[in-house]
């Protein structure tokens, strides 16, 4: 690396929805900002997440002096147990974040992490890099944005914010000090693009509660409402709205029961002694006077909500003249998970409200409008789009154009690309990452596309194994083939079929030849035969035994 | 049956979006309306397409006195060739429907089918019924609604529709005759759910012409336009907008090749010689003078637009400059893969517009306002809303009891419930079919829950098969167990594992045993290790010979 450059890699986040991931590299020390997860999309089959490859951080870990956290969601501190394994480095984050952070590593089993707890408008010394933290309002408490001195000019990083005016708990982005920032001379803006291709202004998280007053004054029985469980601005709205209409609340849901009751601890959410009830309450109350807040919003198979809409009996019955709101707009992917969700909701005779009817949800990012009044008040030399899918970081980079900074200054860069500014210039000059980690179980890693195929044949046509065990001296058949197969007929149908396989398996083999030949004719016969009889192509796979 | 009762029977599209299909029964008279398929959800893995089940039709094929197709989309004509294996029955429709039945039916092989060609405003008699039809504005052309007068009473089907008042083909929703129907006394409407989500008025057709001249009068470069291979009007809008901007016009896509020769044939397209180029001439032109319309607007795998993001040499190379439309909404379920599509295509430098960006398409189905207006023109006594998941179904229900049907008099059906009416009442009697009928490869049916069961538990872990050959008379080992297994780890980093596992399979199988014991046993140590060792759960399955 050239002297007196700074590299920025971004590890995850750039051409995708999460895992947000980046790596400032100056001289001999590193300097990480945030470790996020993804959640897998439709076609990764089996994997639980996917998190950031790690390997450039993990071969230079001694050079990493500090890991910055911006904020508590999944996308940006989801991927540190797994960082953490092998880099020691401290941590610094706000309060809330750093509670968040201490039930995952709770949870994955890691002691011994030095945890440092910021607050906005604090300055932190981190190797070479002199960090200023400050507020940014989001969907969830104490979000954070950073000046970041560093020897070659000061970079600026957003988080992933919005500009509320008027936010629930009260706390602005921070105007001031970016315009302050700006006002020093910006070499480098790297800004959150989720929300890119939205025209206008994210509306206020405070204007649902208009909406929330206006359901829960017509509703004759209980309110369910399902949100986000790190939505603590939108958990408080509930449960204020819930008490202005005398109503208790039982939160459901584990991650919604644990939320909760850290920012409670915390004094994140303000929530008077005798309003929350036990999810056992619920029912020796009249049902006009119960809100239940419940995880669920994006249709997840176990959660509070769906099990509701499955009359799942471990959890609350929906009935008819429950009210459901559903808060939350559906994450690209699931769609079809929450549409059956709903669907199944109305069969019970319940009330639902959701995205499409009504404004019950409103996004935690900035819109086109917000993006570039940033982009305005930073005037920086340099622009990089981060946090978003492709299209969101080209979106982005055209508003940067319209706020007049020239084509030339302004990098589309993806996961793994390596960029490097000084004073000079900038450019993305490299490559150092192949993309997707899986974990899968405990596996981390290992799962990589030879396995994904095979799970998406898999998928598609199931299996079909044929077992033949030869005498090892004459090559002749003992016994009956044997047909495993899963996924591909159902079998106490295709008896016909099966037994017509394991004859024309005796003439395959009855023609002798190495055992090699005869797995190789057997392999083609097999899947030339259910293409044939069936259209469907299973994993065939012949066993050859010799005894 | 009940005498003096009219019977219907939705065998698709109520509570789902697709295989639209309903059954007309009066004394010993079945007519049917529509056969539809419906596109598997992102669950039915392997399934190529999901169609009624037709049973109670087949036992009663003999009385089946006709079928009429409302128009020619695949959820109203995709599931007529699996009706016509056992039902051999008159199909009546108008001339495009008819054009794309004959296509239909060629390409599945099935010959000597009446077909009947109608016309808006034709009446005719199939039995007990007395049918008239009227047009219908839709997002393919020559569409109709029926007014069907039975011996219990006049019924209205509104096929699929909106109310256009400003058509690119000029032929709008016949109000008169509506109004004329409603003016007989209706005693049953059943209308067309899918936008009942949708508030206000589904704009015209038309208004696309606009959108399309701007962006056109903008592109530099191609312009290049997906969407429904059906949507004659879209493609004579494009072509028109094409033509006045001096371009030459290339069609692209097996299914939109082949639909545009239809409507071009039969006059429902209008596009001059001259106007069209073959894909092999596109590269011969200046790219200011080319425009193409192409198929993949909900991200089809082996579409042309998906083709073209991939950089399939079998397709067109799309190159800075270009400019992109995706002319339609995503289906629910596509989202992710149009969401990639759309990422490749910026990748490649391209231009794009679609629905977030801009209003580059409208539906083809009526919104909330529309549903009112044809209520309150038609009056029914009774209303049953059809052509939609359960959500729509409700929400049109609720306009309904708006335009003040009473409650009792409105039916919330599902597919396969079976609806009775005369002129004393009406009400839901039973129900006659279990639900989804699979077609995968030649297969109609033979796949069910549990085959899916086992792809979906593939598809997650994929598969470990285990043999071993026992010495039938002392049951020792003979050779070493072989292991068989795909999607569940990556074969080459797992030796050591597998290894472990053919040392403990001889170690289960040295305890002895009868050879279900031993199955047994292995099945067992199999899910065990597998799950303690990787935290996965492949399908296992134990293979004991005896030889």
């Amino acid at each position: 690396m050239a002297k007196d450059r700074l590299r920025i890699i971004p590890l995850g986040g750039l051409g995708e929805i999460g895992r947000n991931t980046l790596v400032l590299e100056y001289d001999e020390s590193i300097l990480v900002i945030d470790a996020g997860l993804m959640f897998p999309a439709n076609d990764m089959l089996g994997v639980d997440i996917v998190i950031p490859d790690f390997s450039y951080v993990f071969e230079r870990a001694e050079r990493v002096k500090g890991i910055i956290v911006t904020h508590g969601h999944e996308d940006h501190v989801g991927g540190l147990p797994y960082l953490l394994a092998k880099v020691k480095a401290p941590i610094y984050s706000t309060r809330l974040t750093r509670g968040l952070i201490e039930v995952k590593l709770r949870e994955s089993k890691i002691n011994g992490v030095e945890l440092n707890t910021i607050a906005p408008g604090d300055e932190l010394s981190i190797g070479p890099f002199e960090i200023e933290f400050f507020h940014v309002s989001h969907s969830i408490p104490d979000g954070v944005g950073l000046g970041i001195h560093t020897p070659v000019g000061l970079i600026v990083h957003s988080g992933d914010f919005k500009f509320d005016h008027n936010p629930v708990d009260g706390l602005r982005t921070d105007f001031a000090k970016l315009a302050e920032l700006g006002g020093k001379g910006v070499l480098l803006l790297l800004s959150d693009s989720t929300n890119a291709e939205q025209a206008g202004y994210t509306p206020s998280e405070q204007v649902l509660g208009e909406t929330l007053a206006r359901v829960f004054s017509g509703a004759p029985g209980r309110v369910i409402v399902a949100t986000f469980a790190s939505n603590i601005s939108r958990i408080q709205q509930v449960t204020d709205t819930a008490r202005r209409y005398g109503r208790r609340v039982a939160i459901v849901g584990r991650s919604m029961v644990s939320n909760v009751r850290i920012a409670r601890e915390m004094g994140y959410l303000n929530v008077p002694e005798g309003t929350l009830i036990s999810a056992d309450q619920v029912e020796q109350l009249p049902d006009n006077q119960v809100t239940l807040i419940c995880t669920g919003s994006q249709g997840e198979p176990t959660s509070a909500l769906v099990r509701m809409g499955q009359r799942d009996p471990r959890t609350i019955s929906v009935v008819p003249g429950d009210t459901v709101i559903v808060s939350a707009t559906p994450i690209p992917g699931n769609e079809e998970v929450i549409n059956r969700t709903l669907d199944n909701l109305f069969r019970l005779g319940a009330n639902v409200f959701y995205d499409e009817l009504l404004d019950v949800h409103v996004s935690g990012h900035a819109s086109q409008e917000e993006l570039k009044l940033l982009i305005n008040l930073i005037r920086p030399k340099y622009f990089v789009p981060i946090h978003g899918e492709y299209r969101h970081l080209v979106l982005h980079s055209k508003l940067a154009q319209q706020c007049g900074i020239d084509p030339s200054r302004i990098f589309l860069m993806e996961t793994g690309e390596v960029f490097e500014v000084n004073a000079d210039g900038a450019g993305v000059v490299d490559s150092v990452s192949e993309g997707h980690v899986f974990v899968d179980g405990h596996g981390v890693g290992d799962v990589g596309p030879s396995v994904l195929d095979d799970r998406r044949l898999l998928s598609r046509n199931g299996f079909l194994v044929a077992v033949v065990t030869l005498d090892k001296y004459t090559g002749s058949l003992i016994g009956e083939p044997q047909i495993v197969t899963r996924g591909f007929v159902y079998e106490a149908e295709a008896e016909n079929l099966l037994g017509r396989i394991k004859q024309e398996i005796t003439k395959v083999v009855a023609s002798g030849g190495s055992r090699s030949d005869i797995t190789e004719r057997l392999r083609a016969f097999l899947a030339r035969f259910a293409m044939e009889e069936t259209g469907r192509r299973p994993v065939v796979v012949p066993v050859v035994n010799k005894v």
